[in-house]
């Protein structure tokens, strides 16, 4: 069996994202996002977790919140907090977090997680075959109702949903995170 | 392969719980745990997610956040998370949750979680193994820094530390008790 060797990063997506009426909308950040994620995404070797919101306010909230943690006295009180909350950016768009992967990196695979059918999407299995060259990829995760159509097209690959043991599918974007980065980097 | 058959239940301790220097504490609910873990619980088919707090007044509070989206106006907006937290029981110790269990089902086999290595533990493989009779399991979480060595000690089990691909283990029980569904249900 190959060994994994492409750099993996994720996203959380504030917009494009729809509500529950399936308009266009940006949500706000939620706190535990940022640490729930970063935890998982430390466990699981993630490069980098970008948070990504349009709201000037809200990149502001994400920084004070990061810089706390790292810089302040939430990283003296729980290192280990520290070394996950390090792995967060903050951009204020989807391009950017593409920009900022290629400049240090290079052009990365995106790939777009739903709860929603959709024809053409990979299994985990599939996914986790293409993680053995020196491309990067970008995993993109929504909050909300979960990304807008205009998002879902422009990705490289998009992710079959998550299938528990019931019908029910209406994880957390927390807990989702941390089953794909389980499934798919583990 | 033999088809699982076990009835499994979860609970999440707020006592005995450790803090941060090895005190044992009672711990404060978080809204999200309840939320979360509950979703988790129905996407994989746990029969009851129990709420363990000896406050009367936290016991109070997770009722009443229960019935707002059970009862009130959150299962009305949100049918989906009514179905989640729907699983919730909120008990006052660790005995009666036993008590409940035993007295809808039979007693449980009680399997306890930890971040610890520890002599003795199984693997989730070798767990999932034992969930083919009739016998319900009960898997316990610790908030705080974790399980008080008494309920360690009293449980018929102890889980093997979850192991990601890097040597960071701080995962928040919400990403935690996830990825254990994943693997041991799933």
């Amino acid at each position: 069996m190959k060994k994994l060797s492409s750099k993996v990063y994720i996203a959380l997506l504030h917009y494009p994202v729809l509500n529950k009426k399936g308009d266009i909308v940006v949500s706000a950040v939620t706190n535990l996002d940022l640490h729930d994620i970063a935890r998982a995404a430390k466990t699981y070797g993630v490069e980098n977790y970008y948070v990504v919101t349009p709201s000037i306010d809200q990149k502001v909230l994400v920084d004070d919140i990061k810089s706390h943690w790292t810089e302040g006295k939430g990283g003296t009180l729980n290192p280990k907090r520290k070394e996950a909350l390090e792995l967060i950016k903050v951009e204020t768009s989807l391009e950017k977090v593409i920009d900022d992967i290629t400049a240090s990196s290079s052009k990365p695979k995106v790939v777009v997680t739903t709860a929603k059918k959709i024809n053409g999407s990979l299994s985990i299995k599939e996914l986790k075959e293409k993680l053995i060259d020196d491309m990067p990829f970008l995993i993109l995760f929504g909050t909300g109702w979960g990304l807008s159509a205009e998002i879902m097209e422009k990705a490289d690959y998009i992710m079959e949903p998550l299938n528990g043991v019931t019908d029910y599918n209406h994880l957390s974007v927390r807990s989702a995170a941390s089953i794909i980065f389980d499934r798919l980097l583990g």
